[in-house]
């Protein structure tokens, strides 16, 4: 049993000095282990034991809040498994998603980095293969590890390698288009790889679709047909028949272990294997050592459970998804205030809008939870559709519901829809079609760091002719809009924070009119130079910070440019007439995004005036408080109170 | 039998009074159709005859070349065959891809209009809901026929209307990630919908992946086991076996009639019929019949031949999918003179590179030929993959190989590359990984209009962090910048037009430093300004036209603004301390392209310039000759003059 406690694999994380904190429970063999070598020192009767002790520091790290509880509990068991019986960074573990990897994290060396998790400087939430060797991918949207691995697979054989590729993949992200169309072209290459689908029947929503029907007939089928003990039993009968066909076909490609002849996996060319009991250790360990020496792709279909191991969350996956901060030994959740989320605004109102027109419809990739959309789903199931992480399908749904007469809502993250950009473009906007799209998380998100940072919407919808963008500074301004995109027609991008706004009262309505911008605060003339003062144009959530740069400064305008597109193009020629300089805002990148519009804008104008923009820089930003990275990326009250310095506004010190 | 020649469905196009040339064959049947409700009014046994009159008009409109000829012919009975069942435009038809259309179009009220396919003001070569009610969908991407069947399906069961919605997507589409991933939310859904798979075993290319494997098993189970004429039987034997499903399964959602009992569509939910002859007319009407009146989805595999009735085109289908000008008599091509296009270019360059780095791989969506990739596909058979119709899948391949040490080239068309634009942000460009871009078809692309147009890439691309932007000018500066990507690593994009270009010499490597553009004419100093002249900046396509400007203006500097990103800093800021005004000109988007770079760059620098930026406006651009749409863009030869004029630059007039 090893009890070394130092790593024999790089990491690029701080040293590994620090111990566990000497109030949690004994974790002895867990303590031996900062890397999958030492994994592999313990006997496979010890691995059980090891599994107690990982859930419980699963649970203990997770249990400061907002991190993926219920996922990592779930994938435990293959986690262990597949570092018992590979041998990473040389054979290549990909996680889809990423952010059921907490026990990959532990066990390769980063536990004792593991309360930084989300944290600025810390540990991202998903892999990163900038982290570590052992991070095969960067990762943190669905349904990318098929591609990626089959990539590695055909590298691999390209450069006379002989290391084995395994990407682990849920039932959820399986169902995403590039997932599907790389199993056919996997079935097509037939590169020697392992495909495991962690099915625990969920993605974060309700898992929905067509494969999930055909996946829950073959649960079903070998399961739950002897009753309530039948799993122990299938596995049972599995190893004897794994045995034989082992011995009779090592290099077949037929499938081993299915209820009907073809199904959709053994039918592309996949050798099929399962669905096997994923929390059962052993079996899958010895499961994994014969699979792992088959030539060509091998489906293992794995059957794992949410939240395994905690009762609680167990039973309400969907709750435990990503928990709040609780005590681990209680599960008890600290009183949390209720807030009034961007997505509950967004929620209220398009419940509302409902009752007022029968024409509306939402659509949403397998977001409904994070959404809002809970309410809306219940009261208007008739209205309401979730196709599954598949944002190219939810998007081009739309488009045909608004060919004929509907007004669809599809709700979508921003980093998401980047997932449909040519949907958007090709599907919905060539034919102006009225699709109204909700976005959320647009910005910086923060704790969840690069890959969900929702800051490039604005400069990649702005390229596409006949969008319309919109940014509500509150949630009143937010129904607004909706009734306004309703009213106008043709593609919409109403666009909002992730993050809380004060509530509205039901049955609010105010008015606003589309490309219509606001000023909460007229400029100053400025005798000295013959001209007005400087003006701020902001919106969404950098009008926040502009609105507080600007509380003590009465001669800087400021507005409230909630349009992106169009502009407000005859009051920006009205301010860049009479304002020596103009400072733009924004919660987006600085490269093609809100200040860019005004630039091209003032060039049709010609007109030569100072601007500054300011906004996210041309870099990915990493983890960290949505306010810290704003601070680090020179554009919250700080940055706008220097550059209105720098341009000679007379900026009191200190505030 | 109808004669009557006036349409009963409302169409867009100028009216139907233009008859058909005297010197093409009778067309005695044809002449009485010029909508649905007339071919209706053929009895069944007249519909062969009308298939031979509807051939011999789809050679006749293709015959000037450049139009989609092969897959007409192949799609041309389950055109008519659907519009003589079904009622469009109350029916939705949505053809997958749109380009199979023909037999369509000449159906719908415009067969006097086939003369002007793809031509300015002419019919469009896709199907376009602007153009005619019976056009269900805009279209010219693949895969999206199935999502937007649905959300049609949807609406019109929110809308309480009764109507059938049918969408015909090829094999190749098919397995294109969204499509995928609209079967499942389909099974999952159950809407009353038919879903055609046109299945000619080819998508351009030939067709690669899992599925394709599956369905060429279920072609020869049905159709080639028996020997010559097996296809007969097995239709006599499905009318009767089918007849039988009918009467006791019409609700069923069970499959009926495949070679196992469970398939990749049955075990998604969705009920499957098939395989059947496609040019069977009388059978698949009758078919048809049945199948429209079922609830819930219906997959029905029909089997075409691409080229079918002629027999050339039969024998090579891609020679003939999208043919150059020929006799429609002889089906000889006229002498076509060899030219040299962008697309031999990059064969050329990545042929030779492949030689000299073993570490390049090719990766094409299907794209073969377009590409110019038939020479390096079998010259490195092994270091060269095509994933099928899935973009998102090559790129996120390629981000697998470049992680493992490879350095893969996607080679894709500008506008195809819109549908992977979140796997080029979150799965290459995140971590920096080596994965270089051949855009093809960048820029404006003439014939093929709206959908194909390669106007946003550097749009979409530019707002990507650690992305890398190149527009060669011709092709040794193509050569220079593939040789240079391989040299820097990271994501690199490499965009150039369709149309031709210079030939090289083989083995000619010359040199560029990524990011440094090049004077091609200095301006001159002006004593009136005390500056020096208005300077051009331009680089790709849009360098030919502003050189053409400038040929007899000495005074004028001109800049081969050969990278976007990053743009030549040191130079760009030169230039502004120096020249009293900027053009910028690009074949891109005005909106977020590369002139707003260069005003972002210059807002960067403090400098207060007048910059104007010619490109594509921000409207979707419709079909014509590349030359006429660039005239029409405002940035041609005379645009820039007419610009320099105003900026007062002494242009001659009449040049």
């Amino acid at each position: 049993m090893p009890n070394d406690s130092s790593s024999d694999q790089p990491i690029s994380a701080p040293s590994l000095r620090a111990l566990p904190s000497p109030l949690v429970p004994l974790t002895p063999l867990l303590d031996g282990i900062n890397s999958p070598a030492h994994l592999k020192l313990l006997a496979p009767e010890q691995l059980p034991e090891l599994m107690e002790e990982l859930r419980g520091e699963i649970v203990r790290v997770a249990s400061v809040g907002g991190l993926h509880l219920a996922s990592s509990l779930g994938a435990a068991e293959l986690i262990v498994a597949l570092h018992y019986v590979l041998s990473s960074p040389q054979d290549k573990i990909l996680f889809d998603v990423g952010h059921q990897a907490y026990a990959h994290k532990i066990l390769t060396g980063r536990r004792h980095l593991m309360h930084t998790l989300k944290k600025e400087g810390g540990l991202s939430g998903f892999t990163r293969v900038s982290e570590s060797p052992h991070d095969a991918i960067t990762v943190g949207h669905a349904s990318t590890s098929l591609a990626n691995a089959l990539g590695m697979a055909l590298a691999r054989d390209a450069l006379g390698k002989n290391h084995q590729v395994a990407a682990v993949i849920g039932d959820g992200a399986l169902t995403g288009g590039m997932a599907l169309a790389a199993l056919n072209t996997i079935g097509d290459i037939q590169p020697k790889m392992l495909i495991i689908i962690n099915d625990n029947e969920m993605s974060i929503s309700e898992n929905v679709g067509g494969l999930n029907r055909f996946m829950r007939g073959l649960q079903v089928q070998k399961w739950y047909q002897d009753g309530e003990d039948a799993g122990k039993k299938a596995v049972s009968a599995l190893s004897k028949q794994l045995a034989n066909f082992m011995s009779r076909a090592k290099h077949s490609t037929r499938h081993f272990f299915d209820p009907a002849s073809i199904n959709p996996f053994s039918s592309m060319g996949l050798r099929y294997v399962g669905p096997v009991d994923g929390h059962n250790i052993t079996e899958l360990v010895w499961l994994l050592q014969r699979l792992k020496e088959l030539d060509g792709p091998t489906v293992l279909h794995v059957v794992t459970k949410k939240g395994k191991g905690v009762e609680l969350a167990e039973a309400d996956p969907i709750k435990w998804h990503g928990p709040a901060k609780f005590d681990p030994d209680t599960y008890q959740f600290a009183a949390a205030q209720k807030m009034y989320s961007w997505s509950n605004a967004f929620g209220d109102a398009v419940s509302e809008l409902a009752e007022l027109d029968p024409r509306l419809y939402v659509i949403t990739p397998a977001m409904r939870e994070g959404s809002g959309l809970v309410e809306y789903s219940q009261a208007h199931p008739h209205r309401y559709l979730d196709v599954g992480i598949a944002e190219e399908v939810a998007v081009t749904v739309a488009a045909g519901m608004g060919l004929q007469g509907l007004r669809p809502v599809v709700a979508i993250y921003s980093s998401f829809l980047q997932r449909a950009y040519d949907q958007v473009l090709h599907d919905v906007a060539i034919e102006n079609i009225p699709v109204i799209f909700a976005i959320d998380r647009a910005g910086i998100v923060g704790a969840d760091g690069a890959t969900h940072n929702g800051v490039f919407d604005l400069s990649f919808l702005r390229s596409i002719p006949n969008m319309r963008i919109g940014l509500p500074k509150d949630a009143y301004e937010l129904r607004a809009m909706f009734k306004e995109a309703l009213r106008i027609g043709g593609p919409v991008a109403i666009r909002y924070p992730r993050g809380n706004t004060p509530a509205v009262d039901r049955g609010t309505w105010p008015e606003v009119r589309w490309g219509q911008w606001e000023w909460l605060q007229r400029p100053v003339h400025s005798a000295k130079t013959g001209t007005d003062e400087v003006v701020i144009l902001a919106g969404g959530k950098a009008l926040e910070y502009a609105q507080e740069a600007v509380r003590d400064l009465g001669n800087v305008g400021l507005v409230n440019a909630r349009f992106v597109k169009p502009l407000d193009v005859a009051m920006l020629g009205d301010i860049a007439a009479t304002a020596r300089a103009i400072v733009t805002v924004e919660d987006n990148t600085v490269v093609g995004g809100f200040g860019s519009a005004v630039l091209e804008e003032l060039s049709r104008l010609n007109i030569s005036l100072p601007v500054r923009v300011l906004g996210i820089p041309d870099e990915f930003q990493e983890h960290a408080t949505v306010e810290r990275v704003h601070a680090l990326s020179g554009m919250d009250v700080s940055a706008i109170r220097t550059v209105l310095a720098e341009l000679g506004v007379d900026v009191p010190i200190g505030m």
